[in-house]
């Protein structure tokens, strides 16, 4: 069966780890926001692509969540002799994988092409795009102004209140060639547990993705990030409060009900079910924590089912 | 006094070390080889500036000649699996020096401007300016046709015959700003002990500089890179014959002899003074073997009398 995922970072890379353990990694397609994407030393840095392709490649740090494991970080220490910013870290062998992508786009290749090569290059069976090949920005206004999105999740450490998300260059992007195609095709569309306004937003904010979920409302299933009122990582649980919605799989129910028909909730949450389907959503409720693969795969089997 | 140095790598480092310790370093400019330079990964790579910053901020690994010390080498296992080539080594700490130029370069500024950011960054006290700020680039025609010097200095590790150099765009060329005045006002201009045919010639292949040298002949001394018929370090000696020169003082004296009154030659070449007189320079014998800083500042010294 065909399947097709909208990603940020962290939990859909978990949620991937699952799904290419219960179906043929061949028929997934995942449509990674590229909202974080930033320019570091001059270099194309796709941070949600690499936690992915990384996560797929069990080449990711288990710590951090980003990133390889067994990194170095010298290269840190002559950036910040030579006077670059230094808040933003990058491994050594990370450093090649933006060095790389950076080069191949400097010739001309499309973030897809860049992407297709990154996840072959590790191996990967499933198929890793971005949601758009054209520039995509998240910009957050915090109390001092707008800043970039990496300059709030890394530089401010997410730690402050955001009073707007906006995408530079969404309404002038064009969904990467793979993207309505794996959508319009799939067998079941999963919206993973990221970031709804910041990770997922962006995703649906390019012209077309938005319409063609709403075309297979009936096909989409989106797992909630909030689990208890809780984010289990990054700031998902404030950001919605601070932009007016409900931290709680009902304020995710309210956002998503337009283009999912079915959520899925966290045990924690089963209280929550009749209130999830008042919004229009049927609710199905199974532990949605992904602490090993092996959970990773058993709510992917549930997602699918 | 005021001394200008033209460069090559290894051997104008350890002379450069010598003469920053018997002169006040502001008094002093290298004008460095750019011909070296290539494009890996898409980085600009300029390993003679490097060597010579990184020699002069004693920061060099003493073992390799090249790099950083204490240096690793985790980029390079990404870029192996990504598909990049991997016969040009760099590593990791090194590798931000680059990406560091390569933005530089990228937002306008010239190669003069940002060899000026490197080296104040490591606290260094001289002048070091590439020779031109345009692309010069020196390409060797070997058997099997015609490649770029670092395919044949480290691709080949040099060890295959070389039967043409030529600088590419080395005629349109423009001196980088600081170059000419820095030899017109010199009270002694060094010829460094750096591979006449492919350190020192590109930068007498620089419109105008070769001509300046001859306006100073009187004052420009050149260092044997020849001891005793041999190159300390790399395919000097094959080189000069190969193209049809002595490998030896005396070729090196016939190459110098119209823009250089003096050539500093090893006491291992005593006995080729009559020899080198011979060619019209003046010949001084000394130890030009740059062991160690301390013999690098009494080569100086000699250099400077």
């Amino acid at each position: 069966m065909t399947i097709a995922v909208l990603c940020g970072g962290v939990g859909a890379a978990r949620l991937l780890r699952g799904l290419v353990r219960v179906v043929d990694p061949a028929a997934l397609t995942a449509i990674v926001n590229v909202g974080d994407d930033t320019e570091m030393h001059g270099l194309h840095i796709s941070p949600d692509i690499d936690t992915i392709i990384y996560t797929l490649a069990d080449a990711i740090d288990p710590d951090r969540g980003w990133g390889l494991v067994d990194e170095t970080w010298n290269a840190m220490s002559q950036f910040e002799r030579l006077g670059n910013p230094t808040w933003f870290n990058l491994g050594d062998r990370d450093l090649a994988t933006h060095i790389v992508r950076t080069e191949r786009l400097g010739v001309g290749d499309t973030l897809s092409q860049v992407t297709e090569h990154l996840a072959a290059s590790w191996g990967l069976g499933c198929r890793i795009v971005p949601v758009t090949d054209d520039p995509l920005r998240t910009t957050v206004t915090v109390a001092d102004g707008e800043i970039s999105f990496q300059e709030y999740f890394v530089g401010r450490r997410h730690a402050v209140p955001v009073t707007n998300v906006r995408f530079d260059g969404a309404e002038h992007a064009t969904p990467a060639p793979d993207v309505l195609p794996a959508i319009a095709n799939a067998r079941r569309v999963v919206i993973a547990p990221s970031n709804p306004l910041v990770s997922i937003d962006p995703v649906l904010a390019v012209p077309g993705v938005r319409e063609a979920l709403i075309e297979r409302r009936s096909d989409v299933v989106a797992v909630s990030p909030i689990i208890g009122g809780k984010a289990l990582k990054g700031p998902a649980d404030r950001m919605l409060e601070e932009l007016g919605h409900e931290a709680s799989v009902v304020g995710v129910a309210r956002l998503y009900a337009p283009l999912a028909a079915t959520l899925v909730v966290d045990e924690a949450d089963a209280g929550s079910v009749a209130a999830v389907e008042a919004e229009g959503m049927r609710c199905i409720v199974t532990d949605t924590i992904m602490s090993n693969p092996e959970r990773s795969a058993s709510l992917g089997t549930v997602v699918l089912a």
